[in-house]
């Protein structure tokens, strides 16, 4: 069976296991943690990142780019998830590094480094108390995205167009990583709420619902699918 | 004619300008500075950011990985620079990702924006003199990249296998950045020196070596081929 090296909070993990799930490739998860990368993680992948996904043979394939191209090669044939002609394929990329570029930098990284990664670093490798104007910083900006997947979800069926695609995943893989955190204001944001209502009730989201880091159990209603 | 949103020394953006020349596509290029993106720019690209192909019929592809798969699927049938079987492609995306991801936080993010974009900011914005700290740290973290590409090109042809592929373009972007500012230590990487000067002698990298930024001339050997 092929493997999977991932960390459950990490959101370019998360959108390859939502992408697995959606092409049907059963697979063995290995939890990794990158910030301290051993000499397996480094065998599989000299960059020491995750997600690794290696095949039965032992042919691994490195990054959440490549992974994602791969999948879509090896797997994609019958339920595409990069669709369409190449402007529609290039759509959805444009939107998947929006998320795995600019939300990343503005939201995901600094909550997820301060609200989790610093818990598990020793305090000589920056561990310790989160710096929390980082954190308020990140959370402010994720209004604007919410804003932005709010007009997407309003002009077309999916984020990328008329078919869920690559672009929805890294959407919902960045937003149930804060999600797991309690940190979205789903209240104020009713559009970007019904879409993520719609991602969250899909089957392929329930490995990452059940998800439980440990020590740090996930906010109240992260696996409500009424929250 | 297509057009290019670029900046001269964005590395992401040279690695579009190297496989345009290599796909043989005559294209306009229009010099955008994404540290102040103006109207045009965000009206091409809602994240402000370069490079941007632009089709005659005003189709916008955004992101130098969703540029990068559209040309391959458009204009790739005769010279692909995602050559090979899935494994094969995986393994230059993996490339690419080394040097647009780890080698751009580690030495091309820090070098260019202390040397460079500091100089065109306001004072305000972060403007001034540069943190001589961040470019010593990341010259520092060059030299391990070095290596790498030498261990690779002892190894195989080009970077990723057998052909020139986007890893070799994208490698050759980011080095002919720092380059540019004479800050590659070439006399100590013997390796990846030879690797390079067979990419720099492509009639693909003549458009790069003449590039002249304002204010800020080109070091010594930058466009000299023996050097």
């Amino acid at each position: 069976m092929p493997r999977l090296l991932h960390f459950s909070l990490d959101p370019a993990s998360r959108r390859i296991r939502l992408a697995l799930a959606e092409y049907g490739v059963t697979h063995d998860a290995t939890e990794e943690r990158p910030w301290q990368a051993g000499p397996d993680l480094f065998a599989a992948n000299p960059a020491g990142t995750v997600p690794v996904f290696i095949e039965d043979d032992g042919s691994a394939v490195c990054g959440s780019e490549a992974v994602s191209e791969y999948l879509e090669e090896t797997r994609g044939a019958d339920q595409p998830l990069i669709p369409g002609d190449a402007l529609a394929r290039a759509e959805v990329r444009r939107l998947v590094s929006w998320f795995d570029t600019k939300f990343y930098a503005e939201v995901s990284e600094p909550v997820l480094t301060e609200k989790v990664i610093r818990r598990f670093l020793p305090r000589a490798a920056g561990g310790g108390a989160p710096d929390m104007s980082r954190i308020r910083h990140g959370l402010s900006l994720l209004r604007g995205h919410l804003d932005y997947i709010a007009a997407l979800a309003d002009a077309r069926p999916f984020l990328a167009g008329p078919d869920l695609s690559m672009a929805d995943l890294a959407a919902a893989a960045h937003l149930s990583a804060i999600d797991y955190l309690g940190d979205i204001p789903w209240a104020d944001h009713s559009g970007a709420k019904s879409w993520y209502q719609r991602l969250k009730s899909r089957p392929s989201f329930r490995s990452l619902l059940a998800d439980q880091l440990p020590g740090m159990a996930p906010a109240g209603s992260y696996a409500d699918l009424d929250f």
